[in-house]
């Protein structure tokens, strides 16, 4: 039970916790952050949260539950205007998608990292954003993956693991590496793919209108590249490393299948297609 | 009207195609035919088809519509079939997604270009195939491109035009090369790009059960791969020129997204993605 949470940053993400936790009794008062006064004021009015501070400072004042769910690009400044206004007993976690990355700002903004912390990541979202997105179910039966650090108390860990269960999702614990791995393949990659895709096609529609003759699997392959470009932009930066590795990967593949296109090698191409669909079929969510 | 309709492969397409003609009441006698008789006593049991014969140069005989709904790879070999069991004024189209390789067969098999034959390409479809997920409304406000070759006559295209619109189409012509560029672009280079997406993520699955942490946009970008790989096979290899050229494309986006990531240049990402974004929200179909 949380008695005072404050979220900065009140999108999809922040916006679905808060109603998730309000609709299961999981906490008292609810106190948005953020840098733009309409964002919070449409937050309001919607009835996330209860009130709000555009100065860090004052909105975590009180707090005994502190979640970022802003950019990876915003982590530092947000980490470093709110370090020295913290309870000292305030539970700090976050929803960043690259864990190594958090870790590493929280070192550097903390000196050491606060057993306070526990960083954390819902696998959970749609290619829409802003508060206007958000609902409570959103997480219900989503996966939220916990990377405490060696730091990280007992404690702060089993409140963090309370506050997502609370909101219906199912909870695990990894590393930050393994996590950063993980979500490079499954979801940084599809996401760089999408766009890449779409952006080539952007360049070839402009000169001859491909795109008018786009057929019903095309629509849910490129949904993915209208995800935010910003938050997007900071996911491949700060989990960089784990992607460039599946990029490496993805790549090869992609130059094996244009070979056996080239060459005309239908025998290998029927392997990779059946080798993909078998993975696919398999696969349920 | 179509007075007897001979489909030749009686799958998603050819099937949905002779559920539709029924419906409309535009022909009269439909009759299948195949490799397979486990297959069209399947569409006969369903109600598909009125008889079938294994036999192609009977199942032919007096037809005055034939409808070649096979892979791309059966294409020769069924052409080469019924060449000398057509009745001279009946009409021949096919349902291929590579129009130019279709026109370069008939040429090979029939000596000239008949004017009966009017090559076609519904841009419709399903993950699924078989005739058990055939479906009347699969055409319904669809495109369908013809590709009418120099000997097609006039009655020809327009018996073809008339069945597709009596399926609810929505027929549009253009030459062959015309069409066989723009579906590599939006149909043909996706398909590949997911199937090598797949493979990747079937190999980095197979060492770390990475997919168990698939989130729901992985699951519509992924749908796709689970496309039948004969007939992926059989595209790639027959619009190979076309799609080798989208491939080039896409890869030297992919390079440069890749190359943004590794130099940490959140400018060009953030440009890439706004760009992709913009073209896929004002896509509509």
């Amino acid at each position: 039970m949380i008695r005072r949470l404050c979220v900065i940053g009140v999108g999809l993400i922040g916006g679905s916790l808060a109603l998730a936790l309000r609709r299961a009794g999981h906490c008292g008062q609810i106190v948005g952050a953020g840098r733009h006064a309409a964002t919070l004021e449409r937050a309001l009015a919607l009835g996330v949260i209860d009130g709000y501070d555009l100065d860090l400072a004052q909105a975590v004042a009180g707090a005994d539950m502190v979640v970022l769910a802003v950019p990876m690009g915003a982590m530092a400044e947000v980490m470093a205007a709110i370090r020295d206004h913290l309870a000292s007993d305030a539970i700090l976690t976050d929803v960043g998608s690259a864990k190594g990355a958090v870790v590493q700002t929280a070192r550097a903004v903390f000196g050491a990292l606060p057993p306070t912390l526990v960083p954390g990541h819902p696998v959970a979202g749609t290619e829409n954003s802003g508060v206007e997105a958000a609902f409570p179910e959103l997480f219900q039966g989503r996966r939220v993956i916990l990377t405490p650090t060696e730091a990280s108390s007992p404690a702060a860990i089993a409140a963090v693991r309370a506050m997502w269960e609370a909101a219906g999702a199912v909870v695990e614990e990894m590393d930050a590496h393994t996590h950063d791995q993980m979500l490079a393949a499954t979801s940084h990659l599809p996401h760089v793919v999408a766009f890449a895709l779409m952006h080539t096609l952007a360049q070839m529609d402009a000169q001859s209108e491909v795109l008018r003759y786009a057929a019903g699997g095309f629509r849910d392959f490129t949904r993915i590249a209208s995800s935010d470009p910003v938050m997007w932009r900071d996911i491949c930066l700060t989990n960089a490393p784990a992607l460039l590795d599946t990029l490496d990967r993805f790549r090869a593949d992609l130059d094996e299948l244009t070979r056996a296109i080239a060459a005309g090698d239908g025998a290998r191409l029927e392997t990779v297609f059946r080798e993909a669909k078998r993975t696919r079929d398999a696969f349920r969510h």
